[in-house]
């Protein structure tokens, strides 16, 4: 380890100029999901390939049958030192409905909010320009104070993460040798709160099910045929019921196969966040968990599978009344996944334990959405311990290891097709408001998130 | 009891002339449920009243907010005669997609089927006002042979039966003096089969509710509140299971409080009538009753109360996947009772149990959908008998008194409103397409229900 002294104060010095350098950057409509944007993505792509290039990376605009990935390549740190890849995407999400837009999603601008407190405003200030700028500027400041990076450092960026993503396993599998490093960095996840930096240790898997269950071949009257014929919303209501336990346990056999209890350690400082279940779940008007019993909110949702229906539908559902027995009755069922739980198994244990509900007149069909397995770093890997400490030391208060209980699948892509574990930082607050109008990045994330990679590639240099 | 046989006779020398006038009635397009043939409604009301003048009745059309009603007495068969109450009604469904019917349905026409077989095809030849018909020339039949009717006969005739009979009940109230009989001659429904009549004696009733629960205050995240925050499908899609124990009864308190058992001799009719389990539910594609254990399907459909999932709906079910957690879920839920239940002590039990299984953080909202009481008339009563012999006489196979597993809500106001209970003969068949293109209607309903009529008429009056 050196001195970060200086690489932090030339950070802070070039704070005024990396804000314009990100403001290049944003005013680029770089909107994936509409073919209107095309241009303005690839102009995005060219942009960083330019500006890393600047900052001595080998860098390029790497074609796909969609928007392009940008690679560059810096490895003056030499062939001992820690080689990681860092991800971050250039594309942005759609600005509809722009008139609920305080100012031009595309002309960002520094608000003062008072008692110290500036925010970034426009489209991609925090999804994902802004965090992913992070990094870059903190590169920039080891150059320019060491003439060198501390580490080997390799760059992706991708330009369809707001649509899905359909280029970046191809891409991934055809460049595998290039992009292998001994692990990622990804820049696109949060802070716990304005004082608190967070690791992200763990991403819940999920699997995905559309159940449809037939039995008559017409819709009946329930006068003609009200207790002699199956109701296919019977069968799939007494179905579904039965996911659960009476303890709010998933009910289906071995579903627990793979989970591990989270370390009493973790739980601990998860305590110590202060989150309960009025206080997290009074945010949505709901007061009492519904989960597995004795277990705290941020367990159940971070830490604990679950199974969900996500939709439900059959029958007549209009206005009014009609007595009718349904021939179909469908649902959208989902499970998050910990630990190594298995998808397949988890997607056939459910449909083996549908199939055994349907009575021998009816039948049901299954459409699977989707299927990936939870990531799980040590809570206590080296990577983790060291960004751990280099972001308490930046921040007021101690970093926390968390986890998420949604997916973000390229962490999965990394891990199954190129054997590289993830570090999940990010500098986002709760209300950012990603994704909607008026969306924000506070400053002190910007400003304190480039100090924080500074110090974050020095410990992992050590 | 007189000797029918000239009146029979009679009957058969008008058939020509009785289709003839059944046809000018046919001709008339009383659509009640479309404004646009509100004059053809009041004509049909106003043919109707001249018809029954001719056969000395004292007839009127009598306004209502809606279309009007039909009143007529005939009272020459003396204080001492039986009094009863003859019901039908001249409006039609409407006849959409009419480029499905093969002639236009307001053009009525006899079609020979070969082997004897000939049909009445055009919009109202089955409901109703073919039906309606068979009772008015039974009574021209006595009035040109004997010069009176056996009985004191006040008819109704309504025009607002496919429309819901909104001015229904007001009249009934309106005028419950004059409309008040010994009982009440209701011809809207149909044979067993061909060859046997029935009598409808039991009408199960119907209970409807819309069930609607709330847990958070919008739609969630899965991914973020998974695990944590009540779901609505599942507190709904729970409550909704546990309506039946696992012997297919309603699991509801005190739910069979007034329901009794079908007499040994009326199932014993009902297994001779040979529908199994294989013929009722093959004919939609099923096989396994799905009701109560050890129960023919015609009790569990004739005799037996239900509980039905009609509708639900709730979360996510366009096309594809969305990982959400609703914030509302509904159904709608209807019970089909029979015997003395009650159905306000019904829909009580109902909500108290919806609400023993709602969250402490979860709320549940009711609205109600229709309430009606089973009718029972007792399988054995005296009108019930002679009816019953009467047709056995006239069909190649005798009657069987049956159940309906549908309501009609007439037959509960005579009930409530005019304490009059109702006898429940028609000659449609189950292929007669009512509501449907190409309706038809046996030129054998029409014929030997004419001679039903003359039958039944003469037994009631002994």
């Amino acid at each position: 380890m050196i001195d970060v002294t200086p690489v932090l104060s030339r950070a802070d010095q070039n704070l005024g100029l990396s804000l314009d350098r990100l403001f290049e950057l944003l005013r680029i409509k770089s909107i994936s999901t509409d073919p209107a944007y095309k241009a303005d993505c690839r102009m995005a792509a060219e942009w960083l390939v330019a500006y890393l290039k600047t900052l001595g990376f080998e860098a390029s605009v790497r074609d796909t049958p969609g928007h392009p990935m940008v690679v560059a390549h810096h490895a003056d740190a030499g062939a001992d030192a820690p080689h990681v890849l860092f991800y971050g995407h250039y594309d942005v999400q759609p600005v509809d409905p722009v008139e609920l837009w305080e100012n031009d999603p595309f002309e960002p601008a520094i608000t003062d909010m008072g008692n110290g407190r500036k925010i970034l405003t426009g489209r991609g200030t925090a999804d994902d320009k802004g965090q992913l700028m992070t990094f870059v500027e903190a590169c920039r400041a080891y150059k320019e104070v060491n003439g060198a990076l501390p580490c080997r450092i390799t760059i992706l960026f991708e330009g369809e993460e707001e649509s899905g993503s359909p280029s970046l396993k191809p891409f991934l599998e055809a460049n595998a040798a290039e992009l292998k490093a001994d692990y990622a960095l990804v820049c696109d996840t949060g802070m716990w709160d304005r004082e608190t930096p967070a690791i992200a240790a763990t991403l819940r898997g999920l699997v995905g099910e559309e159940v449809v269950v037939t039995a008559a071949d017409r819709d009946l009257h329930s006068g003609l045929f009200g207790g002699a014929a199956a109701n296919p919303i019977h069968v799939l209501t007494a179905a579904l019921s039965g996911l659960h336990d009476e303890t709010g346990r998933v009910a289906l056999e071995n579903f627990y196969e793979g989970v591990e209890e989270t370390p009493a350690n973790i739980r601990a400082s998860w305590e110590k966040l202060g989150q309960t279940a009025e206080s997290f779940l009074g945010q949505v008007g709901l007061s009492v968990p519904s989960g597995e019993k004795g277990r705290s909110v941020l367990e159940l949702t971070w830490a604990r599978p679950t199974a969900e229906v996500n939709g439900i539908w059959g029958g007549y559902t209009g206005e009014g009344f009609k007595t009718v027995i349904a021939a179909k009755a469908s649902a959208k069922v989902s499970f998050r996944l910990v630990g190594k739980q298995d998808p397949a198994k988890i997607r056939e244990t459910f449909r083996s334990y549908i199939r055994s509900k349907i009575p021998a007149d009816c039948s049901v069909e299954f459409h699977p959405h989707g299927g990936s397995p939870a990531i799980h770093l040590a809570y206590d890997s080296p990577v983790i311990t060291r960004a751990k400490s280099a972001l308490s030391d930046e921040w007021p208060k101690p970093a926390v290891v968390i986890g998420m209980g949604g997916s973000i699948p390229i962490v999965g892509d990394f891990q199954t097709m190129l054997g590289m574990e993830s570090l999940l930082v990010g500098f986002g607050l709760s209300d950012d408001r990603i994704h909607s109008p008026n969306e924000k990045y506070e400053l002190a994330s910007y400003h304190k998130g480039i100090r924080s990679w500074v110090r974050i590639l020095d410990a992992l240099a050590a």
